[in-house]
């Protein structure tokens, strides 16, 4: 294998990481690639934790940032290896978030003066369950090394632009009891999918809220995500289980947003199977670096790990290269102009 | 293996039967020591479809009825083998339907002289598939054997009483359409679950009706036995599939369901997936056997073979030992009254 090379542009270091596959799991080849990259480099200071990897600055600046992205990514879908088209780089992880971690490769090897000290993280397992991610390991193994900084940057898909905070996420089960019997003899059972109906209809009915925080708008969502019955096909079902998903506003906290969920369902079994919180935008603490970037924020919907940054007490930010909206298509791509955009952006900001 | 003693009494025949296993697609032995008993008797004429035997008196009577039980059973849930305890034959298909078979084999073996000839039928694969079903086999194989008979008895489990006819049975999907969206972003997308919710609540209103046929009322049902959505946790669902089970009046024909069915539901796709006319009672042509058993007629629920004698043009009805709730649960077991209640009767009727 090729060693990575930091001093090629970032379209170039883009497709080089996109063509070093790298599935949840199996990221041991591009963390080596990337650690032997980064080890070569004289002002940088090199962990490893698994399969992720620390880089670290150590300039005795009054102030420490960190850079984060992850490296793993979902499986393939037949769009490997990478290519150049139109302007994009397509290919597995181009948009999540391949990009993302050339633009901070490239920082990282082409910055030995910053006004900063910086920690960059290059991540694994963020795209499975959560028990694997590897800012946790790295949380775990190495106390006070991610809370050190004062800020972090989370370099996943925000089409190059700023989406701040995030919210959290609330998973439950809600089980609707019945009781069986034959179909030839319905009436003597009780029908748990027809009682299922309410639940559905009032899932339908609800409307969710517009919660502002910071001056930004995050809207909240509740719905059905899965709906299960079915004993036989002569059998009245003796339970139905409608599994919704809730997006909640940064300002719930995760027991307040289970109570809000229970609430709304007082009369069923209410089984939370997951729920975590999200984080608040912090403009106050992110507003210089916003600033830096001439870019307006805006909410971010979706659960990320910044969320894990504000549970260690550090306020984080998205700001990447690519559409979130293509993250785990098969036909994801990253444009080349976010790529430039965040790489100056940020280089301009550290510098 | 023993040879099966006819001559024994209906309770050690019964028990003979249970301990000799018979699931469904394995009925080779049970299916072999029928034949070989059967064939020993100089009144009938024994023939051979699979898994099924047919034996058949011929006395030259102007009429000619049959009897039918099937050999098969489901699989075994830790109830073999049999036991005789409180006056009952306990043990896999004790009631549904070695009790039955047991009445059909000792009269079969024991009346040599009939006041109508008989075709005694005992066939395979009842409890699975209708293509695997042995009376269509035979049927298949053998035309104008079944035909033949004025009337039919089936022996299934219906307590020693007369279940007059059966309802039929429609299984359909009610395919609701959504469009999918992440659930970040969930007004994006449209819920298929959630619309759901009004057919469940249409369901859930919705009074069968019961319908006068011969006398006798028979009870209509129609709900769902299984709801089906989920594309991903973090998805909303773009389908939702509610399959209903519809039992309907002996009255109706498959087609008369069908368009009931789709009527109730006129706005969303509804795939019909298995339909199957029940049975009339035809009062009027088993009403001699009716009164022989001195039994009042009571209106079958479920659907049995009956239909499969009806489509034929052979009139039927339900009568075995047995409570027909109790088939196919692991405690099955047949009342040694329900035996001599039914062989009792059925001998005073053909003799």
């Amino acid at each position: 294998m090729a060693p990575l090379d930091l001093t090629a542009d970032v379209v170039s270091l883009t497709r080089a990481l996109v063509d070093l596959p790298s599935e949840s799991g199996q990221e041991g080849r591009i963390a080596d690639a990337v650690e032997e990259a980064l080890g070569a480099l004289a002002h940088l200071t090199v962990d490893r934790v698994g399969n992720s990897v620390i880089a670290r600055t150590d300039l005795g600046r009054p102030e420490r940032v960190l850079l984060a992205g992850h490296l793993d990514t979902v499986p393939a879908a037949g769009n490997l290896p990478s290519r150049l088209a139109g302007g994009r780089v397509y290919g597995l992880g181009a948009c999540d978030m391949k990009g993302g971690v050339a633009v901070g490769l490239r920082l990282a090897a082409t910055l030995p003066e910053t006004a900063r000290d910086v920690t960059y993280v290059f991540y694994e397992c963020e795209e499975v369950e959560g028990e694997r991610n590897g800012l946790g390991r790295i949380a775990a193994a190495r106390p006070g090394l991610l809370e050190e900084a004062g800020l972090a940057v989370l370099m996943e898909p925000s089409d190059a632009g700023v989406e701040a905070g995030c919210q959290g996420i609330l998973t439950a089960d809600i089980v609707i009891e019945g009781a069986r019997a034959h179909t030839a003899r319905a009436w003597q059972g009780v029908n748990a999918a027809h009682r299922a109906g309410r639940v559905l209809q009032r899932l339908d009915a609800h409307v969710p809220e517009r919660v502002v925080v910071d001056g930004l708008e995050y809207r909240e969502g509740l719905g059905a995500v899965a709906v299960r019955a079915g004993v036989a096909g002569n059998v009245v079902p003796d339970e139905c289980v409608v599994t919704v998903n809730c997006r909640f506003a940064p300002s719930r906290s995760a027991a307040e947003a289970e109570a809000y969920v229970r609430g709304l369902f007082p009369e069923y079994e209410v089984r939370v199977t997951e729920v975590v919180a999200g984080a608040l935008p912090h403009l106050d603490r992110v507003g210089g670096l916003v600033a830096a970037l001439g870019a307006e924020p805006r909410p971010k919907l979706g659960w990320t790990d910044v969320a894990r940054f504000a549970a260690l007490g550090v306020p984080a930010l998205n700001y990447g290269p690519g559409d979130p909206s293509l993250a785990h298509t098969a036909g994801e791509y990253v444009p080349v102009g976010h790529l430039g955009r965040c790489e100056a952006g940020l280089r301009a900001w550290l510098r």
